[in-house]
């Protein structure tokens, strides 16, 4: 048997401008739909009824973990997502490359994203990451960039304990002055949180003193760019307790994802990464290089996770035909030549959201998202289509998360739980 | 955004004499199938499948609140709903006016409502609400009577622990003589119980000595009605630790129901309380004060939930007819006045009831309950009418509790669950 599970961001929607149909409905969708009448459909809650989804803890869900138990936090997963190699312990951050100015209230930020810098990350990092800090010699840490003004951060304790449960210091808006990090308001008296928020504020404050005069930066400022001198800190978490798929499930997997986010959850539930050209994460992803990629790992794990990130950048930016042109996309360049190589006598597929992310509201709400299953042995409901409405009659009726779980069910590799 | 949540307590059913169909479908509700036709079904099991469901429990579930981890008891929701002060630490109780009969083995119940009493009750507690506990001077208390017989009893620790962990003293018998309240036999020698327990059954003691010969019951006597001569304790419970609705959502909710245990629920979530004349909690309610109440209320809040007991109350009854009477009464004086009245451009409703109660068995069952939601952000499912087997094969297919939840989500008001 063999699996493949792909998961197009923020899929679910809600009636549009398009004919007051959703993207999905609106959408032209052969492949899909070719799969839905061989297979059987049903709508997930991706972590509970009425539960707004972030993506992290939703991949967690649909994965088969309890976010409510196992979600430290999103920082980790950017660490994972980055390559960063994380032990229990480690406090990790998704970092910000930002713009400040020196003001007597402390460093005003400017832009919180650095005018989007493409290129020079890595001297910046360089610099920042040689720095020994004061606050403790038992503290070290490692800065580490990945797609334009994103990176993330991990504090590493040596013979000292660390602790997540600190402020961050991105002020999440513009002209606003980036707070110091502190100890939580409900934690109680804590010398871990203590010193991990004071060796925040030194790696913030010592990345202004080495980054604003730096070169990568006097070229930005020459050519009118805002200069990339300030690493912001968000999401602290501890590494998660995380039971790994393989142990679970006794079969390989591998994630094909554009988005460090996402191949942070897969790494950190045990998958390995493949590195595909043109993945980008973004609208304009190459998905054919994605369905190449997935049918020659198929060769050598048993599984394989594809995310697909442009259903959700086309949600938020609220542009209802992106995301039907987007769909459209998905289901002729890595549905179709999914359908058409793999051997569908011994594969198992599922394609859902991980939210839903309408077009009105450009970001995730609570409504379920429709969820497809096709294989051997999936048992056909009867359904044409693949899509919100179609899928509320579907066979498989209303669950919540277990996605992967139930299609490691159709291809009979489950641990029974009990005798 | 607008939020409507009704809850017509007992709403589902099965099969009764009015030819083979439940009350809701023998019902003729215009107002609902419109709705329907609008919004989209579907079937909720109040706290889980195969879960009876108390109002109280049922209630919280359907707030969002887990009552498996959160409900300490009734007792508590009796105080809140009778407009009582309740602290951490208090132990509340729901309290009975009874008539005992003083016999060699203790006081024998002889009626457990005391001729569902009508008029006096306050005298009868002011003079008890005056005796100083001879068990400990450490412990105060409280007796509030709300209608007829019924009333909530608060006890207070100042500087010395109290416990829920107590047996009641209300025998549920008539004829029975009413036990003493004692730890409960699974508690491990506790002195918080022990002191509680007796404090209980000092107060039951003295109302019997206070209350015997009272004018109140001496003028009950002499018009033939049974006295009022003692109170009744059951449902002891903590104060629950409950995350208010504005806090998690940010938004501000109001409350129109009847009963004090509703009521009661709502206020302890955060909600407020608006009196509405008429809103009697039972068959005789003035539906049509309720609806006029609730749009006046969006003026100033962002959501209201009206709850409405007829339904309840003649399924008890076991009255078919009744029920399915009131059922046309809730179409035509609430949710139509409702349809006409509200901003359905920015307005979600949702409408449900928090349990079965069946004509053929006269009190809560487990089956789910229909649920219907309408507004803007819902997507039509293809239904046509209001009631258990059309909702069984609505669009939303079947979940547990979570019903505010998921009418908040509609509305855009759920805080984000991860990043």
């Amino acid at each position: 048997m063999k699996a493949v599970l792909i998961i197009a961001d923020g899929l679910g929607g809600r009636p549009t401008d398009l004919a007051g149909k959703t993207c999905l409905e609106a959408a032209s969708t052969p492949h899909l739909d070719a799969l839905a009448s061989r297979g059987a459909l049903g709508l997930v809650d991706p972590i509970g009824p009425g539960v707004r989804p972030g993506s992290d803890t939703a991949h967690l869900s649909l994965l088969g973990y309890d976010p409510r138990r196992v979600y430290t936090g999103r920082g980790v997963f950017e660490c994972f997502g980055i390559g960063m190699d994380v032990c229990q312990g480690d406090i990790c951050f998704r970092a910000n490359l930002a713009t400040a100015e020196e003001t007597p209230d402390g460093l005003k930020i400017t832009d919180r994203r650095a005018g989007r810098i493409d290129r020079g990350q890595d001297q910046l990092a360089a610099v920042l990451n040689d720095v020994k800090l004061t606050v403790s010699p038992k503290i070290s840490f490692e800065f580490q960039p990945s797609t334009q003004h994103r990176g993330a951060l991990l504090l590493r304790g040596h013979s000292i304990r660390l602790s997540s449960q600190i402020t961050e210091n991105d002020p999440h808006a513009v002209g606003a002055v980036a707070p110091d990090s502190k100890p939580n308001p409900d934690v109680i008296e804590d010398a871990a949180a203590r010193v991990t928020a004071a060796a925040v504020n030194e790696i913030t404050k010592r990345s202004f003193e080495l980054w604003k005069d730096h070169p990568v930066n006097r070229a930005r400022m020459e050519s009118g760019k805002p200069s990339a001198n300030v690493v912001l800190l968000r999401g602290a978490s501890d590494a998660p307790h995380l039971q790994s798929l393989e142990s679970t499930y006794r079969v390989k997997g591998a994630v094909i994802a554009g988005g460090a986010l996402y191949r942070g959850v897969s790494l950190a539930c045990g998958m390995c990464q493949l590195d595909v050209d043109g993945a980008t994460g973004g609208l304009d992803t190459n998905l054919g290089a994605k369905a190449e990629a997935a049918c020659k790992a198929l060769e050598t794990y048993d599984y394989v996770f594809i995310h697909v990130k442009g259903t959700d950048n086309a949600g938020h930016d609220q542009d209802a035909e992106a995301k039907r042109d987007f769909i459209e996309r998905i289901d002729r360049e890595l549905i179709g030549p999914l359908a058409q190589q793999l051997d569908w006598s011994k594969t198992h597929i599922a394609f859902t959201g991980d939210h839903t992310t309408p077009i009105d509201f450009g970001d995730h709400t609570t409504e379920p998202v429709p969820v497809l299953f096709a294989g051997p042995n999936v048992m056909p409901d009867g359904t044409q289509e693949f899509h919100e409405r179609e899928a509320a009659r579907g066979g498989l009726c209303r669950f919540s998360g277990q996605v992967l779980p139930i299609l490691f069910g159709y291809c009979n590799w489950s641990p029974k739980f009990g005798a």
